[in-house]
């Protein structure tokens, strides 16, 4: 402990003189107009993987650094202490330029000289710049400890103005205006309907991604329904019974639980509209999160009212409480030997890791199933019923399917393509980022992957050359269950960079059991949807000198 | 009937003067001694594509078309009648250069002229040169038609030697010495232990592939199995009992039926070859096969024996007849769950196509698991039990492992990759041929698509320009069923070449039901066994001015 305690004031001191070192360059940057480009401090330890471990750490680490390297802050603290500002200045304070604020309760506090030599990372505590930082220490509860509010009394400019209390403005004519209130983390690809995805950096930050930040991918406004009116329909099978279930009903059959990752078909879209243009949301690699969900069996449910596996095909269509203008809900199947398979374990979730399910994410009731596309686990769950055909949804027939790059819109025959289930093997890198500027030396590579249909990760390949040789991965993460690996497994690599190298081109790319692999290049999968995106995953950075 | 009659004698007389026309240009590459390049004739029907339906109008047209043709060949049969051959005067006669002969019976042809109008293309009647027509017509019964004796007979050049019978040399020290007889079609990649491809021109031209034609992956001497006294010995479970089954016991247990592809791991390795040495058979693209299998379920033997499906992770391990001189037996195992699963359709197979299993093929029984490596379908079954782990033999842990391209032999750890069970998915052009001459005007792309797990080929992307642009094929074959997708789909494309175009890039690309796709190139995947090559497939090829 003494060890890793000298170890630690050693860093302190190095972090110190980049930090001094780093100050001359943002100066530079804003004398000759240049935007800014946040440093990534050398405060992470290689013999420390997880995250809980480096948080652990820091959060140590700040207990007894801190005091010795912030001595000059406590004058400017107690000096300012008295200014009030309003919620638009501190919103405007984002940058370095500007100086980079935030608040905490009613105080305000000025951090642009800490950002860098924050521990998690400068990119996370920006995530919080010119706003409250509850949202995140909600996250990260390791911050809501004294030496951490110690250190940043230190940075205290002021107060909030007590009467800069901003009334939303609620249109009542808007559809969405009873949306619920998001995380800020959350980067926003449509606010009607909400559509966002949390940021790499906090993306692979935990296995089980925390409720606020986990991906939302809305097709209609929020539905806001009473738990204690709310009815789930399931349609009786000829001779079979109808039941109209209460979240009380739901309860009493037996519970399941378990852990699933969820991923959107346009997940990654963005690379896509590099090759040409696509229809769709922009989501760039966070359209996938991964959450420990709780609730009933649907096959037990199904059985109850009377279903049975036939001989013939045969669906199980979902339709949420979510509805457009002209009342149509939101629809989706998967076909009925997957719903009555008791190892699929498909759910109809009523809870998301231990808490009732958010608004965004089907409060009170979605379905799960796991290893399939999320467009089939349907949201604010209101009807089950079997058919022997898909759902005629919109979104099970015209949508979410696959084409050839040839096909366009004057050509697309929906008909031809089956809707997605089962989605193709897929990663990504969450660390370092596309532009990003990395120290010379060793970097550390993280990211996730996953398969559909239950196949496991079985190995990650990280190239630094674009490709041309390969390094394996350490995967992190839960083992998953023989063919029912639905969650994720993290990974990462700690790999030296190559002496006099300027620049790396990682890429990234994954195996799952059945010997899937990623394809090479974005533009043989192109497709005029932008789905399915799952080629290597490339990241290009920059080698400090 | 008569404007197809018409038609036929239209295309005869132009598919005659291409004959004159090449027969020009063999002569001129004789003289330059550049070697020869079988052209195709013009000599398909675009209205009619099933390969049956190619044979029987061909065969329709030979009938009614032939006598006009082919008068000049009547008297030189006739002069040429009485000469004696040596088989291996035969045999030496292969190429347009030294002529090209076959026998029927103990008759002699000297075919030379007549293999470009092949109805069946070149190439086909090329694989029998220099030996008996015999084992192709019985792989293609429409041949043994007067019509087509009546046209041979004009080639007749004389008669085998009757004393020209070659003893066979047994050296009974050999252990492959009581090894079948193969089908001389078959391409060997080694002869000892047998391991044989059919040659792509057969390999698609029907979705059943034919017994004598499929390919062989023997990994030890053919076992010469007495089916009086064969027992299948299934070691029973605690409390339940072991069986030793005679083949009427097999065949007591309710017979199922499915058409299914194996694949050996090893498909397409010359590939992987092309990128760096990999230790393997150099298998093109004839290491897939598919037939229609018949036997019992081996959930319901394995029930019979007590078996049910437990918790805990275990697999069936199946040992076969066949072993090395130390007296090891092949082995491998599939997990407990697969071989329960009624749906999986595990199979202890006795009939193949509707016959005794041949004996390369495993008489008297083999393993078929369905959507499974090639490697699992343990053949010359002797020995079924459950165990907790995977089988221990050889083949089940240090081999048929895929690997990352970095791995390499002082590198590898075979236990840190699982087995290969299901395969990914894989397609592959089987004509035209990598350097191939085609016509200008239209070319037809034919070949095989498929995918492990019961996963359906949904589409097959062809491109003609080495992947810039695709276009989609045209599925033939059985469409199959749900999750249970066992075979392959065989594909054809007919496509103008573009004007002006003097070679083209082609390549294929297939997608499966889970919308997995093949990886564009081979070295990214490429492994130290050569195993899972299924990257694009590309042909490349020459268009005739």
């Amino acid at each position: 402990m003494l060890l890793l305690h000298r170890a630690m004031v050693l860093r302190l001191q190095q972090a110190c003189r980049l930090k001094s070192i780093h100050s001359r360059l943002c100066i530079q940057a804003c004398s000759t107009n240049e935007s800014f480009q946040p440093q990534r401090p050398s405060l992470t330890f290689s013999g420390d993987n997880s995250s809980t471990g480096r948080w652990r750490v820091m959060g140590t680490l700040l207990g007894l650094g801190a005091v010795l390297a912030y001595q000059d802050h406590r004058c400017r603290a107690a000096q300012e202490s008295t200014h009030i500002y309003t919620k638009a200045e501190v919103s405007s304070h984002t940058s370095p330029e500007t100086g980079i604020w935030v608040t905490l309760g009613s105080e305000v506090f000025d951090v642009t000289e800490f950002v860098d030599l924050h521990p998690g990372g400068p990119s996370k505590l920006m995530l919080a710049a010119g706003g409250p930082l509850e949202p995140f220490w909600a996250l990260y509860a390791v911050h809501d400890q004294s030496h951490v509010r110690e250190l940043l009394a230190q940075y205290k400019i002021g107060e909030l103005n007590p009467e800069d209390k901003v009334a939303p403005t609620v249109e009542t004519s808007d559809p969405y205006a009873n949306d619920p209130v998001r995380h800020p983390a959350l980067k926003v690809n449509s606010q009607r309907p909400f559509n966002a995805e949390p940021p790499p950096e906090l993306l692979t930050e935990n296995y089980i991604t925390p409720n606020p930040i986990f991906f939302t991918r809305n097709h209609l406004p929020v539905p806001n329904v009473d738990p204690d009116t709310y009815r789930l329909h399931v349609v009786g099978a000829p001779g079979g019974q109808s039941l109209s279930l209460s979240l009380d009903d739901l309860h009493k059959f037996p519970k399941y639980e378990i852990t699933v990752t969820l991923q959107c078909a346009g997940n990654r879209r963005s690379e896509m509209t590099q090759v040409k243009e696509v229809k769709g949301l922009e989501w760039r690699t966070g359209a996938i999160s991964t959450a420990h969900w709780g609730g009933a069996r649907l096959c037990d449910v199904l059985a109850q009212a009377g279903h049975q596996l036939c001989e013939t095909e045969a669906h199980v269509c979902f339709e949420g409480l979510d509805s457009d203008p002209t009342g149509t809900a939101y629809g989706a199947s998967i076909p009925l030997a997957r719903a009555m398979d008791p190892e699929a374990e498909v759910l109809l979730a009523y809870e998301m890791n231990g808490q009732p399910l958010p608004r965004d994410h089907g409060f009170p009731v979605r379905v799960v199933v796991p290893g399939v596309v999320g467009a089939r686990h349907v949201k604010w769950l209101g009807r089950v019923s079997v058919q022997p055909e898909e759902s005629y949804s919109h979104w099970q027939r015209r949508d979410y399917k696959g084409f050839s790059p040839s096909v366009d819109w004057d050509t697309v025959d929906f008909d031809s393509a089956p809707s997605i289930q089962e989605l193709p093997v897929q990663s990504a890198i969450t660390e370092p980022q596309d532009g990003e500027t990395v120290e010379s030396g060793e970097v550390t590579i993280r990211g996730y992957a996953w398969s559909g249909g239950g196949r496991a990760v079985i190995r990650v390949d990280v190239s630094l050359d674009g490709g041309l040789t390969w390094q394996v991965a350490e995967l992190d993460g839960e083992e998953q269950r023989p063919r029912k690996a639905w969650a994720w497994r993290l990974w990462q690599l700690q790999v030296p960079v190559p002496a006099g190298q300027k620049e790396l081109n990682i890429v990234c790319k994954a195996v799952d059991d059945g010997y899937n692999v990623q394809p090479d290049t974005v533009a043989p999968i192109w497709n005029l949807r932008g789905v399915l995106s799952n080629a290597w995953h490339r990241v290009h950075v920059h080698v400090a000198p």
